[in-house]
């Protein structure tokens, strides 16, 4: 794994019930430490256009062409608007992996869903397209990935965190997240 | 100094013209160089304000007790909303430096000022209550600064500095600033 790879870093802003929008934020990270470039993008809390506006992020950044991986905080950002990283990855030909610091809960998933949503079945589908699995640095993650192997994964994931679980690019996008819209960032991934 | 010391870097966003108010953008890194918080605020486009309202970001962070140091793009925010580097010093105890990477033309400043401001002479005597110093190091930057020594901002700038003119804190506030308000982030401070 190149140690300067490019590294597309994903995560949503905090919203407030009501809000019918919500922003993503993409950081684009060298060797996934070196801060290149702020994306941003604005998605419909609990809608089905991340995976879509993600791809439209992705292929009209200046920095198309440098980057290698896209890395996504959790598996659906603003609520429920789930994220199909095999869409992701069939469309713009980058290996997608979605990340977490804990084991996500895939019974209150389903029943937050089937709660929810009437469309449930569609988005259930685009979240067991792939299964979480484990990866065992200094700290557990969870992760689904496409396109990579778990070797790459864990490679990756190793080369750009400084600290703690969470690759940089992921952690940075947090940061920003969370202090652009409260005014102070705050909390971990 | 230190290495790991905490550095607060400010910068603007881009703004439209017409528009009232403007976020900046606040970012705390450790050692110059690892992102530890992201801070917003509002100001008033060719306000009065900047100064007040960086003092209050300052004192209302949960990252105040490790900041030593604030450095900010610029001499103003917000268009000619005039960063009194003396006074945050002043009221907040921290080393304030002010940087660009080209020289200011102060001719051009006044010019601006008289034209557009009854109260330019207080905007004026805030910008020139210290000299705009240059520091070379592998490339030059010009800085004003409060509370600390030359050698100290020589140093300070050479420490978070990675590559080219900009010390990281800025480089950083900048490519969030511009981001966010533009979607994709640009240019250079």
């Amino acid at each position: 794994m190149k140690k300067e790879i490019r590294i597309l870093g994903i995560d949503d802003m905090p919203f407030s019930f009501g809000d019918e929008k919500v922003d993503i934020v993409g950081v684009v990270m060298r060797g996934g430490t070196y801060l290149e470039g702020v994306l941003k993008t604005t998605i419909d809390v609990d809608g089905t256009d991340a995976t879509q506006k993600i791809i439209e992020m992705v292929e009209k950044t200046k920095h198309r062409k440098q980057l290698k991986i896209i890395m996504i905080d959790g598996i659906a950002l603003g609520g429920f608007n789930v994220v199909d990283g095999y869409e992701i990855y069939e469309k713009t030909g980058l290996p997608v992996i979605t990340i977490t610091r804990n084991k996500p809960d895939m019974k209150k998933i389903k029943e937050a869903l089937k709660k929810h949503f009437d469309d449930w079945q569609e988005r259930w589908k685009i979240i067991n397209r792939k299964e979480t699995e484990e990866i065992k640095l200094r700290y557990p993650a969870y992760v689904k990935y496409f396109g990579l192997s778990k070797e790459d994964v864990e490679d990756i994931v190793k080369l750009s965190t400084i600290r703690g679980a969470i690759p940089e690019p992921i952690r940075v996008a947090h940061l920003i997240a969370t202090g652009i819209k409260k005014g102070e960032s705050r909390g971990r991934c």
